[in-house]
């Protein structure tokens, strides 16, 4: 049963029955693009949403936690691009209700409704100019934008939008999930995204909805990094709004989870993809570890090693740099058991290096955009897939020239 | 006492009494230049040694960690530049034994007094005919080498030689203690060098000398960061031999301790200046801390950043990166609490951004070498000062163009 519905699951980029979304330009920032989004649910939602593990939460983070505390359902997410509204104390938490009270009362609906969500500079207040100049163009425009739009429109230095989606058939009636995103810098271990946010018109009980998007990040997002830093504004919401029709529970569970796994694994991979000045996707498994724990922690240190990324960039077969980083990592091994392969080359095994000439064998594999290392520590059970970007020159001229 | 004996510490590069040295051209990795290095003690000397904790050690440190847990005295080090001999098995570690065994005959000692350190491509093994070759030019060659040759000779691709050192006196004798380092790559947070020795002339017990080799290597190259990367080979030995014909013991140890640590910090700064491409010597100072342990996990994780690391390059005053870094780093603070100086300016307070224009007060300030940067998290006692370096395109392009 749960195999047959595995095969109903296709690809797509189409909105979730039930959502409409608006996107307009308030020139936060600069002017000549789209830097607002509304998405409004027809009506209630089971909400989810993960949030930043700093310590410096931006104020539409603190927003959010508290009203997701408060219900298990929204009916709107409300984002801008340009200010992160990070750092802003009291004041900031004020303006951030204030753009939901006024967005709330132009949709005739409960301000602890929307769902907020920030992203930019961090320090300065919001100009609420730019919000009441703006906002009242959102209602008239509800409807008019796809997913690529709203995934334009919360862009900062990404350098394209980000979206996908799944249908799903259960028992011939149609299930959508479907999601946007945006990155580029600060990607961090934990909340990998600085911002996402999924929809899907399933029914499902919240507290379902809620673990399951849980368990659904943790095999996506959180298994992708750029450059190890976690921001201030980090968050995921996630809407169901059940206007499919499909009440979804039991085994149909499963099924769903394993179709937003995929449009958020098809994220994660564009943000390590977009990641400041990346020419590499690296996908580093760790195998053969202790346990998961042990595997992850491997994964981590030689996708974090700036050694690796960098000999990566420069298409250099270079295994002494992984060995070594997985040698500092604190993983449980005997060096004596580690086997390394570059792109299906074995470079390392039984303590040193191979006699092959991975030179001319890596040659064209190294060229291209994604590369594959494979470590493999032992017998053990434990395994983990890390992706991650390499370290670019332009990393480097981006960041260096990227004003406070 | 102990405030006068201080007074009599004085910089100076002398080597201590009783110490030999010799360099000489093998042509390991590539010909023009010493890459062969022997320091020789006209008597036994205490021993002590701290080694990469790495799980793939090299050759050269599994047999330095052996002869010192045999012995607590050596007579002299022997160190190669161009092979790491890492990751080179049972056959690394006997081609280590027999370069001693060959010195050792040469120069009539005992094979276990010499400790071997090795620096280079990790992988290969060592080529005898090199080491047969010119292993017996270093008899006569010992005496005439200077700190700065032995420095030069262990050297891989740091922009210059690093050594440094200090005389005290001790009511009238002098006892003078001088050190040796390189670095630039694989700059880690335990054991920050690749290679140092440390000489004095100072008679001491072997567990006290060990006792204070180890403090002062913690107060000074585990303070220091380049690229977060624990090497196969990072080994650091210290001989003290007595020939001052001073005793010291008791009071007189803590005064020799910072003498030791003042050479030291000395040796870490310029493995920071020498980092891979640095063009900044970061400062990073956690004071208000709830414990010194929770201060070095906030200044690792500021100094670790990618963020903080290209902003600092790019003379960006961009505070943001450096609270977003602390409010990851798990150190407990109340996010109101912390304040972020930079170069004595202060840019963030009471969770907020001040309104200094700091542009223009940071502008000649942050075209120094030296950057400051002060973070105070709140009351507490605990503090840490961590020296790393900027992350610059030059960075990128030695460790991409570097062949494995």
């Amino acid at each position: 049963m749960s195999a047959t519905l595995h095969e109903g699951i296709h690809m797509s980029t189409m909105l979730p029955a039930g959502f409409r979304l608006a996107v307009a330009e308030a020139a936060f920032r600069k002017a000549g693009r789209n830097d607002l989004a509304l998405a409004l649910s027809d009506g209630p939602a089971a909400a989810a949403g993960l949030f930043t593990t700093n310590k410096f939460k931006a104020a539409p983070v603190l927003v959010g936690q508290d009203l997701l505390r408060m219900s298990k359902t929204a009916r709107a997410v409300l984002i801008n691009s340009g200010q992160a509204n990070a750092c802003t104390g009291e004041e900031g938490l004020l303006r951030c209700r204030q753009t939901l009270k006024k967005t709330a009362s132009l949709l005739g609906i409960d301000p602890c409704d929307i769902l907020p969500a920030s992203t930019g500079v961090i320090g300065a207040q919001l100009v609420m100019e730019a919000w009441d100049r703006t906002l009242p163009e959102l209602p008239e425009k509800l409807g008019k934008a796809s997913l690529e739009d709203f995934a334009s429109a919360i862009m900062t230095s990404d350098a394209f939008p980000k979206y996908a989606g799944a249908t799903l058939d259960f028992a011939g009636k149609k299930v959508v999930v479907a999601g946007v995103a945006k990155g580029a810098g600060m990607i961090c271990p934990n909340m990998a995204t600085m911002l996402s946010v999924v929809f899907c018109d399933a029914e499902t009980d919240p507290e379902d909805w809620r673990a399951m998007f849980k368990r659904a990040t943790d095999a996506s997002f959180n298994r992708v990094s750029v450059d190890d830093d976690t921001s201030t504004n980090d968050t995921l919401y996630g809407l169901a709004n059940g206007a499919s029709g499909v009440k979804v529970s039991g085994a149909g569970l499963r099924v769903l989870e394993d179709a937003m796994v995929r449009v958020l694994k098809d994220l994660a991979y564009m943000l390590v993809k977009d990641g400041e000045g990346a020419t590499k996707v690296l996908h580093i498994r760790v195998s053969g570890a202790a346990d998961d724990a042990d595997a992850e922690r491997a994964a981590r240190t030689v996708g974090r090693s700036q050694l690796v990324k960098t000999a990566m960039y420069g298409k250099d077969a270079n295994w002494g740099r992984v060995v070594c980083a997985l040698g500092r990592s604190g993983a449980a091994f005997r060096p004596e058991d580690v086997a390394f392969s570059l792109c299906g080359v074995e470079l390392f095994r039984r303590g040193g290096p191979t006699d092959l000439d991975f030179d001319a064998l890596l040659k064209d594999a190294l060229e291209q955009r994604d590369v594959y290392l494979d470590l493999r520590l032992g017998e053990g059970p434990g395994e983990y897939l890390l992706l991650t970007s390499d370290l670019s020159h332009e990393y480097v001229s981006i960041n260096s020239d990227y004003r406070s």
